[in-house]
């Protein structure tokens, strides 16, 4: 049964389970305890630190354990912001970062703060230069910059803009949830957060990094523990997997990235090949090597990952945070691309290739199921021209039963005429242009708040 | 090598090691996520959230699961008080709290809010009149009261502050660490706080318990998970076993409590009996089964501790969250008992008889030992008078030495003659009250500063 969504939680690594078990018999006591158990459970916690910075690329001192990725970005993105108050209060990200980073800016503007958001392109990349200009504002506080997209893979230029900010005296946060295990993060960043349960640890360990010299003031009731920086009693058999299992991904990382570059080109061009009317999305070079998302036009996400799941394939669709919430996306949005039938698949390690080529095999007939359950057409309309223009009332109704509708109709209307599209399902917003676009028509603009016009060009 | 520091951290329970492990291949998913192991993990979550709320006696959708029994007190003080800031700032706590309350209260005061602390007798408990008389006082936003002490081990009144409490319409919450695995906490409480790893589960997970109809606004960035109450990926596999360990050592409470409750009764009467120069502190039948917390007069906590571990005891000194300060415990404070010399043992669930007494055959050396090394007296002085007053100096003298030089020289001067000690050490303050209460000598008082004075009576 394939698991292919490991970017939301990969299954545990052996190396992880096997430190977990033998951590829980040695590493239960309060670390900060004189007697023999306390004693052990610091040689283990220390150990762990010791491994774990090696990883990152960093000095022991300089990282904590957190309860997951969540509170490292929440605990570093306020404690940064609260260290740097004197100098502004503007915080700088990219409009493509993980909820966790968007939360943490929402709560910062709740308390008076302000945001900018750096646009991506359609591959879903900051450009540098742009991102390094938001940075260097007079009263930026801090930028946070993922080091790669958890829904589309695309890398950021971490490395360069790393460099640009320490040159303009800004920290720079690094959300290298989905990247830490495939190698450290290069440039100077000033701090980084991670999730173990990403690279096959267990849930309720997240890192929190930040070099020493980089100003820092833990928000929030006092801890001792974790430096101050992370409350509460440390969950250290956990720890003791994550860093254990970051060190045996690591040592495997090039082989199994190339090995799994390989099953996502595959992918890449099987779904092109056998699915129409698909959009795979992300950049195709600078990215990840185990993710890769596409969306398919005509067809509702929700229903195609379950047609998917009855065959036995666990794949996520939009981002893992906004899934639950029927709103498109943020990621997809702020790339302009199409939201639509929208599913990530991200290989877990040892992904089977004999799995990945009867994904290739379903997914043809999954995509087709579904767009025959919306009635969705199969070429364009070509009926008997209804006149100059023809709206289309879509109110109420779902993505992608707007865009449906408006393919349905468009060869109604002259070349040079249009279709008007009525539509509240706010997805419609993005997939209507990305239709236009994919079908060579002209998409005029949404002339007042839900009312689309496309004009027919071909 | 018996382990008795069961309130800091109780050792994994076999049914929670088992759970964990079970779970480890079932619960690692993303429970959010619509495919098959996203909706084993979701069922896990839920399973499990049932067992634990019957456990706390609340609906399992008044609990969420946080990363550690700080985190839900952290987050239970401060949305109860953000949400009802209309109503007014004010906190109101016993002075014998866990440091996550006492933080909690500082971090309010930071913000602005006020804090009224209530005092504790002797024994540790507040007076329930007293306590609901300050919770009654117009603007009380919150009040905070534990179930049973973690470091002398005496019960709360909370039953009946809750009562009042609820009548008064101000919310109570009670933290819960140290007795849930004994029993419920019984009364109409409003918001209840545990630990996992105190009743054996594993780290990683606290409980946060929020009845229905209590004003709460979860405060830091927003996250849906767990009712947006608890931010983060869940911790399942330890989640689950937490909630089966709980339900497990509920099944053997009463027979294990008994059985402990008689152990302790033991200490109590071996250390009296073997010990010259000790005060057993907290409550002696208003108390939790299995802790006893004793002090040994002329004696350093920290060398005691190190002769019990190299006997293959390992028990805990003042509170287990101020203990590397060098500060004599808060909650003794409180209690306005000896601090010196003080040990706490927490007999872990199934702690053996023969461990126990060979503790208390040991414990009588290991205290001469550490009070020759000190050169503490054997009996009072009895030189010839020196005049009527004497000055000692013990500037820069760490406790138990004011104490010691104090007790060397009161046989110095006469009937009525007075003795003063200089100290810098602050557990002065709390050690040479307790020392004349124990010896019958009559404390006169800290003058200035530093400056403790003692009339010779006998």
């Amino acid at each position: 049964m394939p698991y292919f969504d490991a970017a939301s939680a990969a299954p545990l690594h052996p190396v992880a389970r096997q430190a977990l078990l033998a951590s829980l018999d040695e590493g239960w006591a309060d670390p900060a305890r004189l007697y023999r158990e306390g004693r052990r459970a610091r040689m283990l916690l220390d150990a762990a630190r010791e491994a774990a910075a090696e990883s990152v690329g960093c000095r022991p001192d300089e990282l904590v354990f957190t309860p997951s990725g969540t509170h490292a970005v929440h605990t570093g993105i306020a404690g940064a912001l609260a260290a740097r108050r004197r100098v502004g209060r503007r915080l700088v990200h990219s409009a493509v970062e993980h909820s966790s980073v968007l939360h943490s800016a929402d709560a910062h503007v709740a308390g008076g703060g302000s945001v900018a958001e750096v646009p991506v392109s359609s591959y879903g990349a900051v450009d540098a230069a742009d991102f390094v200009r938001e940075a260097a504002v007079e009263g930026t506080a801090l930028a946070c910059l993922q080091s790669a997209n958890h829904e589309v893979g695309t890398l950021q230029p971490v490395e360069e803009v790393a460099h640009a900010c320490r040159e303009a005296g800004v920290p720079l946060l690094v959300d290298a949830a989905q990247s830490l295990g495939w190698g450290p993060v290069a440039g100077p960043w000033s701090l980084l957060t991670a999730s173990a349960h990403k690279w096959g640890g267990p849930a309720g360990v997240g890192l929190l990094a930040v070099r020493k010299g980089v100003r820092f003031a833990a928000q929030g009731p006092a801890d001792e523990r974790e430096a101050g920086r992370s409350p509460g009693f440390v969950n250290l058999p956990a720890v003791v997997a994550a860093a254990a299992s970051l060190r045996a991904v690591r040592a495997e990382a090039d082989a199994e990235a190339a090995r799994l570059r390989a099953l996502v080109e595959r992918i890449r061009a099987g779904v092109r090949a056998g699915v129409p009317d698909v959009e795979v999305v992300g950049d195709p070079v600078r990215r990840l090597p185990h993710l890769v998302t596409f969306s398919c036009l005509y067809v509702d996400g929700e229903s195609l990952l379950h047609a998917l799941d009855a065959e036995g394939f666990s794949v996520s669709s939009g981002s893992s945070c906004t899934s639950s919430t029927l709103t498109p996306s943020h990621v997809l949005r702020a790339m302009g691309v199409l939201s639509e039938g929208n599913v990530r698949v991200s290989l877990p390690w040892g992904a089977a290739e004999e799995d990945v080529e009867r994904f290739l095999r379903v997914l043809p007939d999954a995509v087709a199921g579904v767009r025959g359950a919306l009635g969705a057409p199969t070429e364009a309309g070509g009926g008997v021209p209804a006149g100059d223009s023809l709206v289309v009332d879509a109110l109420g109704k779902r993505c992608p039963i707007p865009v449906i509708e408006l393919a349905k109709v468009i060869g109604d209307v002259p070349v040079g005429g249009t279709v008007t599209v009525l539509a509240d399902d706010t997805a419609a917003r993005l997939d209507i242009p990305a239709w236009c676009g994919m079908r060579g028509q002209e998409y005029v603009g949404e002339t007042e708040e839900g009312r689309y016009v496309v004009r027919r060009t071909q």
